[in-house]
């Protein structure tokens, strides 16, 4: 293990063209400021002034979201009437910022006297969330104001925490912070914030102080259970767990910490042999939000909180630093393309807190009939904001900086982890990448000319199997992945192009049978996307659709949503006319024609039904 | 309609072989003590003192139900020691009865000034069953005592509730008392019992005064959201449902109402048609115990109350003395067999009151690790008693008189309903049925002697199709069957055997394809007997496995459990060795041995998992 991997940062990844380049345009075009609207509606950038009747615990960290994300769109076009809305904002923070450093709006609007005292509040969280918030605006701008409001906060914390012990609880009840300081360390090199994210990181698990939400009998709800190193199964709130291991994985990078690293793998792991869905969302209970045990995946009443597959995601890029293995990218991408995206509206302004999938919209219904609702149920169409509000501005954040997913950098190797196409500013020069992925299997990397010799590692997915060409200047290349990657050692020139080729046909995906209410049936997946069939095309009882290995999909532009549909001849059931309950007359199955579209664009045509396993015809 | 078809009471019918006689037996020896030693355990005898500190709105019923349960075993066989525990009882209900008849042991206990106030509590459904235990108490043994009370107590009801109105609602929270009114009637003949009934009938969803509980927002909940003829749909709690339905049909019938008639044939249909599982069961939501939408008809949280079943077969057995129709006693087989029966352990003193279609061990499981459950689910394991203990007395009683759903008579008709082995004493003399139904396809009617010319009417069940051979001496009868039933119309001999041969061949039974969650999926049935797999008989993910018509099953005896399984060849998936989560390798299956054992009969060898709904394999 080395640390002298890392991320080429989002600033170095001049996006260009395609899916990601429309997708971060959407946000600033649209996600933006809807955002920053429902958040003014709401009354929560208005809590900045302290005199909000009941501010949420959590509001700091919207803002500050929000801030993040329109900080990564201003990097690389400034929007003075964007910057007026974060300076506003900042100055209200900066006002409000005690002498000795603490800022809360909920505590010191409501309950000044309170502070510190509750582990299950959000008080660390809110200040990881400011201080991600902090680093990007500087980074953008150069304004430091709410930098140094962090810094001053933060001395404050770890006066509290780590030298005095002197709050009611040891360790954050919801982790963030951690990671944050990780990046104050990173922008700063100081050594203190190291050494209190170490601090958090270590004590985690190990205190009596740190009493949990009641909801779990134990601690497991936040990680808190046992210390951190000796964890080997994801517990307890989904995107809490995610911030944590996003920050171990920092630590075990930074530190060399092999125990720290081992924990790191062996909780990647379990989530994704065990516990994530096929789209990559995770966490797949309401209660407590949170994992439960291995294989319990209900598609209808899947939680999947959109923060917790961004968060998956963030862990999985933190991985490939430590080690490069295609795994991290393939569930990056997996989690990103759909059980992340699945959270925004193709329009941009609406979003999912939960991401079923599967929708039945008389269930949904149903529950709505009752003072007490039968089941949790997630909703069936996307809103503009919710009280607890902290997906869409999270999407904002990650989406605005989805460069950081394209390269990390080695001594002598330069890593493509996930596809986009962009001018990337490396230490081995300028690369430009095109494509069209993910709807499009071929990625093309002009090289920098001049450069000395170095390693261009390639993601091979993983979906593409041995299915795909690596040509250099138009001949093919031989090259045998390992872990998922190609190696190609070079010095390189400037007319080099080298190109992969991957073959982009529709296939099916089985679960596990242990996952009990997907045996029978498939999932369709082409190249990272997942697909669904939705009752607006394909009619009533889409649980009914059978797909065939055998039978070819052809994948379809469509306009109106941006994306390539797939279709395909399927089967369903001719049902006798007498329509009973049940029949012991073997019905027939008919061939029909099946339109099936990316999960993560679901529910953008109204309420329908729409299942991800379809039934398969063997 | 004529209402000269009448049940043959089961104090008529003498069971002497097979599978009715031997659970009734079973009753006997065991339900009927556990039950008391469990009522006696848990405070429900002892709060007849007057003196519990907290007792149930519900233990009335709880001990009417058992006292109507040992009364119907007392008919053929005096016990003094049983007698002795209900004569006690019955002493006290006398001493606590107040001047004015009122008797209640939750009001007088401990709020007697609330009497009547509250539409919610179950002062009327307590009386109901208390007067069906007076009617069989009295017809056993002679003793008068208990129908005394009940005679002085609708008395007042009669008064307080049809003549001054001076209760605070109009109609029972909870309806039974207007059955056991028609059983009064009908004991009685007094006109009074008939007038009041009619009169709650008629009353239910025209008053303002009848408030429901807040889980529902409308009157659905106890079927008071509209006039009873107006209702085409089931509607909310399940059991309260079927017992309406019960005394509106035996109304209905009474005075040839044609709209009460249409209402509950309608109300009927309804249910098996849109709202009942595969095995009779009814009322799929936890919330309110109720009937949802159609097709909601979800497998593993399923509620499907024992009571609300046993109420369906009631209900069923009410409608055919209407009319004569098959699909009356198709689904009161259906619901008694099945749904019912898997209410009680085989070792007849453990009880479920929800059955499920599909048990996930560790689902259940998991919920318990929260302190607050994930979803509603049922347990995996009968218990003994509940603190809501209706289903295991209900069981009793509708066992120890399950002779009730053998014949019924019209002026010269004779109609087999369910067929038990038995002789029954029936206005055209003594009949003998011999069968070892449900588990084999022969029945074969001895009939009586020097008879006057009548017609046998035989219920042929719809499962049957035309794969059955009616014979007569010995020599093939060609009858077509009516709606469900065979005529056959004789001047009877003494040596006369009828016999009916049905094929028990396994058949696969499909769900409509709205019914989600089973589309791709099968349930097994042999006869009545719908069959589930069980993870102790086929090892884990019992879902996976896949049967298909096109092989033989065979029915093997299993002498531990004294019925038959069924053996298969089926399928299941061959997962690769490295168990990953999900796999674009198509996985093989594998042909496996399937055994199969009456859905009734689940969860009696220890927790495993379960399922009624299997793939098929075409």
């Amino acid at each position: 293990m080395s640390k002298n991997t890392e991320m080429l940062s989002h600033e170095k990844v001049r996006l260009t063209e395609g899916f990601w380049k429309e997708k971060r345009e959407l946000t600033r075009d649209v996600t933006l400021m809807s955002i920053y609207d429902r958040f003014t509606e709401t009354g929560r950038f208005a809590s900045l002034d302290f005199n909000h009747p009941d501010p949420h615990i959590f509001w700091d960290s919207d803002i500050a979201k929000w801030i993040e994300g329109a900080a990564y769109l201003l990097e690389d076009k400034r929007d003075e009437r964007i910057e007026k809305l974060v300076d506003e904002a900042v100055e209200k923070i900066k006002l409000h910022q005690r002498p000795d450093g603490y800022f809360n709006i909920h505590f010191d609007t409501k309950e000044p006297a309170a502070r510190f005292s509750r582990y299950t509040d959000h008080e660390l969280y809110d200040l990881g969330h400011l201080t991600e918030a902090a680093v990007a605006y500087k980074r953008a701008t150069g304004k430091r104001d709410l930098l140094d409001v962090c810094i001053r906060y933060i001395d404050l914390v770890d006066r509290v925490f780590r030298v005095e012990h002197s709050a009611a609880f040891d360790t954050p009840g919801h982790e963030e912070i951690e990671l944050a300081l990780y990046k104050m360390y990173r922008e700063t090199g100081e050594e203190k914030y190291l050494t209190l994210m170490r601090y958090f990181i270590d004590t985690r698990g190990t205190s009596d102080k740190d009493k949990t939400y009641d909801v779990f009998g134990t601690n497991r709800y936040s990680q808190a259970h046992i210390p951190v190193r000796e964890q080997t199964t994801a517990e307890g709130h989904s995107v809490r767990a995610m911030y944590l291991y996003c920050a171990m994985a920092d630590l075990a990078r930074e530190d060399g910490d092999e125990a720290l690293r081992k924990a790191c793998e062996t909780l990647f792991e379990n989530v994704v042999t065990r516990r994530m869905y096929v789209t990559g969302g995770i966490g797949s209970s309401h209660v407590g939000e949170a994992f439960t045990f291995d294989y319990d995946l209900m598609n209808r009443t899947a939680y999947a909180e959109t923060c917790a597959a961004l968060g998956l995601a963030l862990f999985a890029r933190r991985m490939w630093l430590i080690e490069p293995k295609g795994i991290y990218a393939d569930i990056a991408e997996l989690a990103l393309y759909n059980g992340s995206l699945s959270g925004i509206s193709l329009s941009g302004d609406s979003f999912f807190y939960e991401n079923p999938l599967e929708i039945h919209t008389q269930v949904i219904k149903h529950n709505g009939l009752y003072t007490k609702a039968r089941d949790s149920m997630p909703i069936a169409q996307r809103v503009k904001v919710f009280s607890c509000s902290c997906c869409p501005p999270n999407l904002l954040r990650v989406i605005a900086s989805i460069g950081d997913f394209a390269f990390s950098e080695g001594s002598d190797t330069l890593y493509s982890n996930l596809f986009m196409g962009c001018e990337a500013d490396t230490s081995f020069g300028r690369i430009t990448e095109k494509t069209g992925y993910p709807y499009d299997g071929s990625v093309e990397y002009a090289m920098p000319d001049g450069a000395e010799s170095f390693t261009l590692a390639v993601h091979i997915p993983a979906w593409a199997g041995s299915d795909y060409t690596l040509t250099l200047n138009g001949r093919l290349y031989e090259a045998v992945p390992r872990d998922g990657y190609v190696y190609i050692t070079r010095a390189w020139e400037k007319d080099d192009i080298l190109r992969l080729e991957m073959n982009m046909e529709a296939r099916l995906v089985e679960a596990n049978p242990a996952v009990h209410e997907d045996c029978g049936r498939v999932a369709v997946m082409r190249g990272p996307i997942v697909y669904c069939a939705e009752e607006v095309d394909n009619g009533r009882f889409v649980k009914d659709i059978a797909v065939s290995g055998e039978r070819p999909f052809t994948a379809e532009w469509n306009d109106a949503m941006n994306l390539p549909v797939l279709r395909t001849t399927g089967s369903r059931r001719v049902w006798p006319d007498s329509n009973p309950l049940y029949s012991a007359s073997r019905s027939r199955r008919r061939e029909c024609g099946v339109t099936l579209i990316p999960y993560a664009a679901f529910a953008n045509r109204g309420e329908s039904d729409m299942a991800v396993w379809l039934l398969e015809e063997r």
